[in-house]
């Protein structure tokens, strides 16, 4: 008889969570370690797969588990490694699935965050019954998880859809962590919006609310804050970050047109805010074929659920 | 017992090319009409099925075809109709497929050409193999088929790739014949090579032969011979060229991450002229996971084979 239950795993900077799922995307128990806390792999491995066991007994699923999915920064779907992922301590090539399934004795799948999330949209989220959607994770940073023909694109080497990456300012672009200049995560990740409030407030002399917080610890939360209270400046740097994303969104749209591009995680919270820039923007830079077609959504799933239901999602297709 | 042959339709601005194409993609014999000559989609019908007629007549295939695959402009794949092609004559949606399916009684397929071509280089040409891979046709226009996971991305609609209507110049583009500005084509097609030529004569003094032509009738052939006989206003004119495409490509690895981009069209005749600035600039501006991954290839088939062999490869698809 087939194994009916499967283990979801969202691997993040900070915290790592596990939740046993059963097949209508239930989550049975689920539980976390901190990731950061551990210098050594080997010791991360270890605590994971001891709390993967105390979940396992605690309901009584041991033995019926037929796959782990884990969503990791850089994971690669094809050979089961992280690979130089800067917001983890571990540096380096990292066979993760393979010291989980050492520990764990079952088949572990791994993929990347944005597209566990994509995954998940897609098997329990906004994107049922779709084929062709572009998931869009904007927090830390900006990631993405592309389905066509109802497929996940992994692409030839498995790191396909870095869409945080593509160039949106070829001079005088930020900085980005990856080395390269302009990248659309410098302006509309969390730390690229915080990033737009510095330059506001040190070019404008507008009144706003962003001047009670001392410039260098200026956050996203704080600009958001600010806009829902109506604040005009917070709601320019999201009129900016919305018409930054719409350039972008239109230039995948000419890729993959797709049915559907969801955002996902913090910035999403914003709701028409971000979300009324970004569709302008997007239908003024698309071809005409592509205009009044493609919806933009927000996920539908909580932020949490979403990353281990998508991860998990995963653990199915183990053999 | 399943029939043996195909026919492929490569249907141009100027000349549609008619080919009856067997199991091992060899074309017994071809043909074509001028695309241009009739005013009445219907009158283009009737020459094209009685051309087909004629082909079928002399290679005794007749009752043996199992469908027809033909690439055309804004072909979309899921209607079987043509939707405002710019190069076409006949306007607004032109139900292609079913038009020819009453003449012929043969079950048709269309696509756009990018498309066709892109199946032509999986089927035939130098993707054979290849599960991940990007043609763009540099010509006329620039178009793109686009292959992941084995397939080719439609999109929802059918309108997926359309790479060269991607944004490269935010401010100051040039106006595209698509209503936008900025668009890659406007930079890299043929015309606009040969914008760039013109914009360098009015900007520069430099000597150059390509001054022996009178400016406004330059091409981008009159380019290409003053690049290839040396001339460093001329190679120049590829460097930018190159550089555009580099930059554009970049972006689009971020998106699929593929084996590979294969050029095709009249601009790939250039050689390493246009290959080596395309490929500096493609690496420069790709995040470092896909540095000196992605090969960058020149299309090995004959450009009229490809078109006719790409769409008769849809021919195999029909019920």
């Amino acid at each position: 008889m087939d194994k009916p239950y499967v283990i979801g795993i969202d691997v993040g900077g900070t915290n790592t969570v596990v939740g046993i799922v059963d097949k209508r995307g239930q989550i049975l128990k689920s539980g976390s370690i901190k990731t950061s806390k551990h210098a050594n792999i080997e010791d991360y491995m270890d605590e994971l797969a001891a709390l993967i066991n105390t979940l396992q007994e605690e309901t009584d699923t041991k033995g019926q588990i037929k796959g782990i999915g884990a969503g990791v920064p850089n994971g690669n779907y094809f050979t089961g490694c992280i690979e130089s992922a800067a917001n983890l301590r571990w540096k380096g090539e990292i066979p993760f699935a393979k010291l989980l399934e050492d520990r764990a004795g079952i088949p572990v799948t791994i993929t990347n965050d944005a597209n566990a999330a994509a995954i998940g949209e897609m098997t329990y989220g906004a994107a049922r019954g779709m084929k062709d959607f572009i998931v869009i994770t904007l927090g830390t940073g900006v990631g993405s998880g592309i389905v066509a023909n109802g497929q996940l694109i992994y692409g030839h080497d498995g790191f396909a859809g870095e869409l945080g990456h593509v160039t949106m300012r070829r001079h005088n672009g930020r900085k980005c962590g990856c080395g390269k200049e302009g990248c659309l995560e410098t302006y509309t990740s969390a730390t690229g919006v915080a990033r737009t409030a510095q330059e506001y407030l040190e070019m404008k002399t507008d009144e706003t609310q962003l001047r009670d917080v001392p410039i260098e610890e200026l956050t996203s939360k704080d600009v958001f804050d600010a806009a829902m209270a109506g604040d005009k400046v917070a709601r320019e740097i999201f009129e900016f970050t919305g018409e930054m994303l719409g350039e972008a969104f239109a230039d995948f749209v000419a890729f993959s047109s797709p049915e559907a591009i969801i955002l996902f995680g913090g910035l999403s919270k914003a709701g028409d805010l971000i979300m009324k820039p970004i569709r302008e923007s997007m239908e003024k830079n698309m071809v005409s074929i592509y205009r009044g077609k493609v919806k933009l959504m927000f996920s539908e799933l909580k932020e949490s659920d979403a990353a281990v239901l998508g991860a998990s999602a995963l653990g199915w297709e183990t053999k």
